[in-house]
Order: structure tokens, then sequence, then C-alpha cells
């Protein structure tokens, strides 16, 4: 039989070369920081290039090709008329990784400050409340388990239903519609998925509480890769107005140098692969580059 | 045996003439658009003037006097150095009214749009999440048991561990500190204590709900009655970045020029009584009294 660690997986999604920056960043702060002992899965989309893959395969234990709709989805969504849901649909995926007997979600854009493990005692589908709505979960963090009859249902709920908000956890929070009301075991802490501008609204509580948190999620437009970065003092600057908390921006970027950017494959700092080509920049090329297709704002003092 | 609604009570608090109109707002709400078959509480402190206190006895059932601290509670405050901890114990009065078996309180910045009796069908304590940090709940709304006991351990527990908001959301969280994992009938619904400025966050889920919205709470230093109200229109302006919702807004002051204006005590329209002289003023007027210690925004159009 196997071992507990062998059939149970941390499961993310990139559906090109930014967010797979993301997903290299939460992989090495599952392993490095948090020490986890279950498996890494990472799935991805045809919009991840092949540098970005041998990258992603250093951190994962397994890559996990998806389209963004499978051919039986397309016609039927187009049948359907909602082209729209193929995004929603490529999360879905996820319940098809039937090798594992449970996993946990975590969107690109999250980062585990603290050791999880624990989550997989929980059962599907069990997620921390949404700030905006808290009687919906965020669905950048869950606990589920895999199933091809779990996945039919879903795919079948989205095209009958839609989603309300045009995304995944609208559809979700439809789907697993007791969630608000039927076990509270299911109510995942919300330090499991604190957003990263909670203190803005809740400051005692964020303080009260923050030596707890451990997964924390950057919400929103901006990205922990569009913060100005220094290598002379290593230190991010938050962008101004985003809310972003410094302190676990810096912990963002402090994993992105030591584990991510020592080993990047070389190809993906030249010019043919956007993602990296901003590597070295003045800090006036830095912010001119939140409104590039560049992505990550490090920049060099002695310029 | 005493009627169920006899035993039952909704109770709120005001420590000035200015929430004492919320209050007077909120009442009628309850009564006029939610036909509540409870009785109606109100606690003043020595901050209410006596004209608003025969205003607020054509609502409420009873009003019931409270000091900002008791004899008892200031010596041992002022032992342990904390004042601060008087605004707070204020709330905390409510479990004496040991007249009740069940109560709901509400802070006068609510708003009932649908009868919510239902709520005491719920145990002791029950409240919803705040947006904020939704582990904890928010304590605009809440189900208790008065109870001298429950009081007096309140009282122990606010002098030994402080609050860790320096309010009664904090206190009270700590104290039923196992509200966020115990019981999820203890969960009161969103919809209960909704933020009128939710929708900024998680838009499409407050389209998705918002007809099931029943108690809305006017959060932040803005309250309803800072917002300019035209006679003429018979409309209210949002001021602007407050982010409240327009519709709730139109509610609170639909109900105030409907059942509190007509019956108002002609010394609360005196300068004597700041709070409702500047009932007729211009915009120029309503925009300055933002910065005044005036209180309500209405003005004429044909000044």
């Amino acid at each position: 039989m196997a071992e507990r660690g062998d059939r149970e997986a941390f499961v993310t999604l990139a559906t090109n070369d930014t967010y797979a920056l993301g997903c290299l960043v939460l992989g090495n702060s599952l392993r490095q920081r948090a020490q986890t002992t279950r498996k890494l899965v990472v799935m991805i989309t045809p919009g991840v290039t092949q540098p970005m893959r041998n990258q992603l395969a250093r951190v994962f234990d397994m890559i996990y090709d998806v389209n963004l709709l499978d051919s039986r989805d397309a016609a039927n969504l187009q049948l359907l008329g909602r082209p729209d849901l193929s995004v929603t649909f490529t999360k879905l995926h996820c319940w098809r990784l039937t090798m594992f007997d449970k996993a946990v979600f975590l969107d690109a854009d999250t980062l585990v400050l603290q050791n999880v493990d624990e989550l997989f005692d929980r059962e599907e589908l069990s997620a921390a409340p949404d700030a905006g709505w808290p009687d919906c979960f965020n669905s950048g963090v869950f606990v589920f388990r895999p199933s091809e009859e779990t996945y039919d249902s879903l795919l079948k709920f989205a095209m009958s239903q839609g989603s309300f908000d045009g995304g995944d956890q609208g559809l979700l929070n439809m789907y697993f519609r007791d969630w608000a009301t039927k076990d509270i075991a299911r109510h995942l802490p919300f330090i499991y998925n604190v957003v990263s501008q909670a203190f803005y609204s809740y400051l005692p509580a964020f303080t009260q509480f923050k030596d707890s948190v451990k997964i924390v999620h950057f919400i929103g437009a901006t990205k922990p890769w569009h913060h100005p970065y220094n290598t002379a003092t290593k230190e991010v600057t938050p962008l101004p107005e985003t809310g972003h908390n410094k302190d676990y921006l810096q912990i963002w970027w402090d994993i992105f140098m030591s584990f991510v950017q020592p080993t990047l494959d070389p190809s993906l700092v030249s010019t043919s692969a956007p993602v990296l080509a901003s590597y070295h920049m003045t800090l006036f090329a830095a912010n001119h580059m939140l409104f590039s297709r560049m992505l990550i704002c490090v920049y060099e003092t002695d310029f």
C-alpha cells in the first residue's frame, strides 16, 4: 500500500508563463518553507512554454496537461453559447487527478507560510470564507476528493447553471451550496486563505491573529511579481494603493530569489520569452512594465 | 404565561442624540417595514437629551437607562488603568435585560429590510461573520440570552483580558471564542448583517443574493444621516467615496421622512438641540455640516 504522502497532493494551475512563475514560488514555499510531505502537482494549459515546463518539473512531482476545454466540452459549450465558461472549466480538471485520494487546490497567487499538511484531514469541500461575502467560500484554497464522477457532475452543472461570477468561485459555491450552513468542519479557518489586504478592513484582528496565518492569497490585479524588487537591498517596494502587506511580498520575493531565480532556464531571461525579459531593469522601466507584457519587477540600484 | 413576543426583544443602544436618531429609524424599520411581533428596547446613556428620550418612547416599548460605567466597574477599571473599556462595557449592559428570555442586539446604524423574527430561534451567541476577518463575528447584530451571571462573567473577562480592538467586538469574540469552529447554527447567514459597502469587494455575490438581504449595517464613520437628502425630489445623494449603497440609504431616508420626521419634538429642530438644527439647509450648508456638529443633511432645492 502506498504511503499517505503519495496518495495526497497539493495542486495548482498555470495558464501562462507568468502564473507559472507564481506556481514556482508557491511550490517552493510548500517544499522549502512548509516542508510538506505530500506530492506537488501543477496543471498547465498549452499557454505555458516548454522552457517553463522544464522549470516547473524541477519543483513539481507531476505536470498535468489540460486544455482550456475538452473537445467534448467545447461542443457542448458551443451549443449553449457559453464559451466564457472555458476558463472556469480549467480549474475543474483537478477532479480528474484520481491517482490521488485527496488533494488541496491552491491558486498560483497563494503563498504557504507554515506547514498545512493537516488540511488533508478535512473532507470535500472544505474552504475558507471569502472576505467579500463570507457566506461564499473563496476558491483559492480548497480541499477536495478527485473523482471522475464529480468532475462530470460539475461539468453538467456548469453547463446548465453557468457561474454567477463568471469564474470558478461562483460555480463551485453554487455546486457546494450547503457549505455555509451544513458543517462547521468544512469551514477552514481564515488563516488558511488570508487576503494580503485583510488588515485594511479589520486591522485589529489581523494584528491579533497574524502569527497564526498559514496561507496568504494575493487577490486582485496586482500580483507579487508586479512589485519592484531591489537586488542591492534585497527589498521589495510595495506599489502604492495595492494594499499588499509588505512582509508577505518580501517572503514571496525571498523565495523567488533564493530558490527560483538561481536555477532559471537562460531562455526564460531572453527576449524570446517575455516573462523575465525585464529581469534587470531600471526603476523607470519597472514602473513602465506594469503597462506592458513584461512581468518581473527587479531593478538594480547601480544603473 | 406571557406570550413569546413579550419575552423576547430587539435591543439597541444610543449614547447620544445622533445615534438615537439611528435608533428611531431602526425601531421604525422593525415595526413598520418588518412588522415584528417582538418587544423593542433601547438602552440609553445620560448623553441622550430629554426631548430625544420622549421621541424614543414613541417607538420603543422600553427605555433602559445605563451609565457608561457602573460605579463598581469604574473602581475596578481605575485599578486596572483601563478607562478606555468604558464604551465597550456599555453594550454589555444588554445582558442585564433579564425580563427577557432571549434578545437580538442591533447596532443603531443597522436597518431591517425584512422580518427577522426567526432570529429568536437561534441560540447564544449567534452572529454573522465580519467581512474584514470572517473568523470573527460582527457584533453589530447578535442573538443572546440576558443573564446577570453572563454579564458578571463578561465584565470579569473584559477587566482581565481587555479587548483586542478596544471595542465590544474584540471583547465578545474573545469571550465567545469557539464561535468560528464549534457550531454552524451559531453562524447567522451574512444576509442578517450585510455591510452596505459589501458590493465593492464581491459584486457578483451581492448581485446574486441582494434580494435576500434582511439587515444592512452602515459601518464606518459616515452614517446614513450624513448623506444629503433633497426634500423636493425625495432622493438621497450618497457622498462619494463612502461606498454606501444608494438603495439602502434611500430606504433609511424614506423611513426617516415617513415615520420619524413628522412627529419630531419641535425642540429637536431648534438651535438648542444641535441634532436637527440643519434640517432645512442649502447644499452648501449640507456639505459644510459634515465638519460641524450638525448631523442631518436635508436640503431643499428652492433655496
